[in-house]
């Protein structure tokens, strides 16, 4: 009964919060993983898991999993044992579409998705939760629909195989035989395990009760017949940020129940506001974030401005210190996205013992970040409505295990 | 605020209990129809507004509405105004599919609709809530998907016009516009209204929180785009059994706030069962209705042997004193099936006043029930399995108002 290693939602500001809804650290300082770890009942992304992914993809694991920001798993190692065999499975992982534009932290999962599926050949389910943002944050049904649209094209651009991948936006796919796999996990969840889960009040409105079973139900390849007819035995492994294990420990709870197999996870931390690491980053405070529709004078002015620094007062005081590089934003953000090893390894050096500067890093991770949003812009400029149409397409995928 | 003026599930046996899963009587006695309207807060369905159905439709108003079966309405004044100005209206009804073969209740609301539909050439739609029971009574998804069908085989023997009549299924039919509005009505209802609404607690689960939208939405026109495209503002009058009025005090409280017209409801009283006049049949005893599958030998049985009678005990007692009419089911039934008012008049009269003997009401009632059975069978051994797909399928009806 994993589903009872719970994190009821506390409104104690002094214990740390993490739900779908809520990240924040304990008195503002950083979260605390390990306690998450063991709170959830989820296991740690260990290096043995992270050498059997390097031999069995024969290529070196991607930065996301050798720097530790995918720390977490459920299952992952059974995954791995049935794929060894020749088994294959599927991914699946989603997004809320609340906001027009995305930043850095959304493209986190959906970059280190692309990379499982080149690796490992499989097929990709993507889930656009419009329903829920209709409902949590009072968006019409129709800007909800919008916003999916709009955010199918960023995650496209991050470059998946449309040959293997399913976009699918609830409003429109729900139904079927996706809903009867929601009618049969909410038989499970009983009123009282869900508000004990998820943190619900008498005062939430019953939208918020129905929601968990659709985001649980793409676990199950019977959710998606035109995939994976004839196939309800196979595996399913979600990519995702760890503020989502509650609905996937409610998933797995459920699973045997309905004879399916509970699906593996592997779960990412959070990446950092620029003002710090405290939490995840604040739709509403632009300037926390990088978007992927800044500027290159945008994304300069906010490294150079925000992005909390390690470094020391004054010159002299950071040559003989160096900077303090575990509160570095500026450094975090590098060892997310700067791929050369050692050319990280010696920013970390440099910096640390004081011979490289607070604006020298600075410099490097506005070129970094600017390459990588020029790059991300015009990837989605090249995503054209048909392209769009064609990933939310409900039609098989022949090859997608090729 | 309707709503408020809801009826929480009583669990003290002291007092009347009617909601959607459960109907008894006080102390064993009689339904109080007087009290439940009032504690509802619908209206009784007075002679003017019969009158009215019968100057509008030009023919006699139906035996159901003549003897008072439909007893209670809400609105459904404005639907025969709107009517009367030119303005049409659609009905909706439905049925949980929770067993094989109906009862002789079980029909009163589609014969009574069926009446409607011809009176006032109006479209309909007819739910069934095959999710409902799946969630309710432990069925599978598969099994309440059977029964569904099969229910409607019965349903379509009732006479319904194909032409203007689409029956559907909630696991075949819930998703897209309809989904949406489930969606749009979640939003509107917190957790503490439809626990005081329809009387759940933390042990239930989520399904049952999640069921009282999917009931809800056939109200809206825009639930079913490709039967009434642009007309958002089209009236819903729904006949229905009285115990579903908590679904429809909702979803009436709801509608405004999502810029729909609230439905209409014509609302009946209950069914009694032979045994007697304290709530509805009971499908655990087989012996409490008559089926639609009872042969003319079952049904002569149950009539002699089970009808709660208002006669005497000795043939000479009964001729002094006559039959309680209060109390005697074989009178009640005919009041519901037999068709020639003046019969009905002279055998109340005659049997009221000892001049006959329960064996000859029991008598006529076995020809009445045995002959609208048979008729009822023949007339569902005709309905094909073309017939219930076109029934069922999702098309527009083009002389729906014709």
């Amino acid at each position: 009964m994993e589903v009872d290693k719970k994190d009821e939602r506390e409104s104690d500001s002094s214990e740390q919060v993490v739900n779908p809804w809520e990240v924040s650290a304990k008195d503002g300082g950083k979260i605390d993983y390990d306690k998450l770890i063991d709170k959830f009942g989820c296991q740690r992304l260990d290096e043995s898991l992270i050498d059997r992914v390097q031999r069995l993809t024969s290529r070196q694991p991607h930065v996301f999993l050798r720097r530790g920001v995918f720390f977490a798993h459920r299952d992952f190692n059974e995954i791995l044992d049935a794929y060894e065999k020749g088994d294959k499975f599927y991914l699946y992982t989603g997004r809320g579409p609340s906001s027009e534009a995305l930043h850095l932290g959304h493209l986190i999962p959906f970059m280190f998705t692309k990379y499982l599926q080149e690796a490992f050949k499989v097929p990709l389910v993507i889930q656009l939760t419009d329903d829920e943002k209709c409902m949590w944050k009072n968006l019409s049904v129709e800007e909800s629909q919008r916003l999916a649209r709009e955010n199918a094209k960023d995650i496209i651009a991050c470059g998946f195989d449309v040959t293997k991948t399913f976009i699918f936006s609830d409003f429109d796919y729900v139904g079927g035989a996706f809903y009867k796999n929601m009618v049969k996990v909410s038989k499970c969840v009983t009123l009282n395990k869900a508000m004990g889960i998820f943190g619900f009040s008498g005062e939430d409105h019953i939208g918020k009760l129905s929601f968990p079973p659709v985001q649980a139900v793409p676990s199950f390849p019977s959710s998606f017949p035109h995939l994976f007819p004839g196939k309800d035995n196979l595996r399913c492994l979600i990519p995702c940020a760890i503020d989502q294990d509650p609905y996937f420990r409610m998933t797995r709870d459920v699973a045997p129940r309905l004879g399916y197999s509970k699906p593996a996870l592997i779960e990412s931390s959070f990446f950092p506001a620029l003002q710090g690491e405290n939490g995840k980053m604040s739709a509403s405070d632009p300037n926390s974030a990088i978007y992927v529709t800044d500027t290159a004078k945008d994304i300069k002015n906010k490294i150079n401005r925000y992005a909390f620094s390690g470094g020391q007062d004054s010159v002299e005081k950071h040559r003989e210190l160096g900077a303090n590089l575990e509160v570095d934003i500026p450094v975090k953000y590098l060892s997310f996205f700067l791929e050369d090893d050692s050319e990280l390894e010696h920013i970390k050096k440099e910096y640390g013992e004081g011979r490289m500067l607070t604006g020298e890093v600075k410099k490097r991770l506005t070129e970094v970040l600017t390459e990588m949003v020029e790059r991300h812009r015009r990837s989605r400029a090249a995503v054209t409505d048909e392209m769009v149409d064609a990933f939310m397409a409900v039609r098989p995928l022949p090859s997608m295990f090729e």
